[in-house]
């Protein structure tokens, strides 16, 4: 190995999904963005292993399967974990691609690593009673139930514009490839990983089978700081900082918060779910299990700085 | 780290296409009996780097999102390229998935990690000049003199089914991921790589760029073998041995074969290009540049056995 390693910080870095795009062209001309910052922490010194979402194209691999699949003999449906896996592979080619090009550029020597991450879930997961995340096609509602009928998944009625599978949102407990993406990062890689929250498995004691499912990105990202104990976790959302009485006339944006104070600000409802609430309480999931730790929120363009300690939200146990 | 780590030979194993199957369940049914013959050779202490073909897949995946862009104005065409590494992630998964199953059975502490591998090809590679490998949908004649103005492709008649995209089949020049696949197998992972011979990439002096081609994953993995000095590169096939006069009354299955008889074999035409000569090409290339290697030419069944040196046809430089 003859790589430059960063002597700095670990840090995992969690995209959003609008660091990606609707499109092939699209996603390559944001990600090449996205490259940009994450190569000036990189030359920081800074070891990264990034982690992205997938929720918009993982819902289009799979709805090119179905729909091909009707018209095409020859073209298979294809299992949601496996589309999955698919979406790891299209976004962590063009990240690995784009950030190997920002690298050359800056005369940098180091490479990447982009690993097809699987992570563990719990088949007793209480989200599993209640599937509340549409995945896949809209459907008339007799092929909702004919298909509900042959798989034993969940379909409902979304927005009111179909039937769609609803799938659960469980809790990552284990992610398979740790030790790979570990070592990989300490050999002075830039490892993409744990694209999509990761493909979720359950493990049994013979054999891991893939579940038709999401995790969360930013709490399967949170577990991958913790389980290595990574001095930061930085998920990087629309805003630069992380507010309360949002959009209100007496908005604070925040500096810092310890985890009493952000635990206080969500049983006041200051952070909206499924938008800022959940990345607020994967940092506290990285904090609980790693203590030592620091978790930033803030966007990609100030997350180079924000890793300084200039801006963005710092979340930290006290 | 706290695996076992192989204290035996190092080898490329490439898996030949009749190891993966038409459909997701099939391929994760044919997948977990491969799985079942990598575990045999990892379970002698053997370091593996496992990669594998993906005509079928890229074309399905392709023709997916081909067809149902077609259908549904939300769903893009993919990019032949960017299909390449959701085929990597998709088989990839399940090879993975497979090998950690049977690691399991067998209580083998060891581990997997699968890489998407995109592979350096060179724009004035004299394959780009007469693209012969057809890829992608039927198309009728006038779409395809359509695409062909559009995107300045190739487009030919093939086999009497319609017009398709032609893609060329250049030579594999450098793996880019190739220290983060060496790093892991020597750590002692069970690495899964360079499938589909990798992305087909060019390598300008400040980027990376992916090229509608494909590469042969034999040659593939033949450079990888060499370029880390694996001990071995083992071609896994339909038969368990080579054979001269093939089909004959005379066909004589070979035990081994140097280098200097494998190009008289060739000057013959005893090998069907296509099929058997460009596997026996790929190891002259791996002993080109590897000249204390081994290569093994052997079906999966046989292909522990074979590294033990009871069966299929070995290559080497006398």
């Amino acid at each position: 190995m003859s790589y430059e390693k960063g002597s700095g910080m670990s840090v995992v870095i969690a995209l959003g999904g609008n660091a990606l795009g609707n499109t092939p062209q699209e996603q390559l001309e944001l990600v090449e963005n996205t490259a940009v910052h994450i190569v000036d922490m990189v030359s920081e010194g800074i070891n990264v292993v990034v982690s992205h979402g997938n929720g918009p194209q993982v819902g289009m691999i799979s709805n090119a399967f179905s729909e091909a699949s009707e018209h095409d003999d020859a073209i298979p449906e294809m299992p949601f974990p496996e589309c999955g896996a698919m979406s790891e592979g299209y976004i962590g080619y063009q990240l690995s691609q784009s950030i190997l090009g920002e690298l050359k550029r800056r005369s940098i020597l180091r490479s990447t690593a982009c690993i097809i991450t699987q992570t563990v879930v719990y088949p007793e997961d209480p989200a599993f009673q209640h599937p509340t995340k549409p995945v896949g096609p809209f459907l008339a509602e007799e092929e909702a139930k004919k298909r509900a009928a042959e798989d034993g998944m969940t379909y409902a009625e979304d927005s009111g514009r179909g039937w769609r599978m609803m799938v659960a949102s469980p809790r990552p407990q284990r992610i398979v490839e740790l030790d790979a993406i570990r070592d990989l990062m300490d050999d002075g890689y830039i490892v993409i990983a744990a694209g999509g929250g990761g493909v979720p498995v359950f493990a049994y004691d013979d054999s891991y089978h893939g579940v038709a499912a999401v995790i969360d990105k930013d709490r399967t990202s949170a577990k991958l700081a913790a389980d290595f104990k990574a001095d930061m976790l930085v998920i990087l959302t629309a805003v630069e900082k992380v507010a309360i009485n949002f959009g209100k006339p007496d908005q604070i944006d925040l500096d810092h918060m310890t985890i009493a104070e952000a635990r206080g600000y969500i049983e006041q409802g200051q952070f909206a779910p499924g938008s800022m609430l959940p990345k607020v309480q994967a940092c506290l999931e990285y904090l609980d299990q790693h203590p030592t730790g620091t978790a930033l929120i803030t966007s990609l363009d100030h997350a180079a700085e924000g890793l300084k300690g200039e801006t963005g939200t710092r979340i930290t146990v006290s």
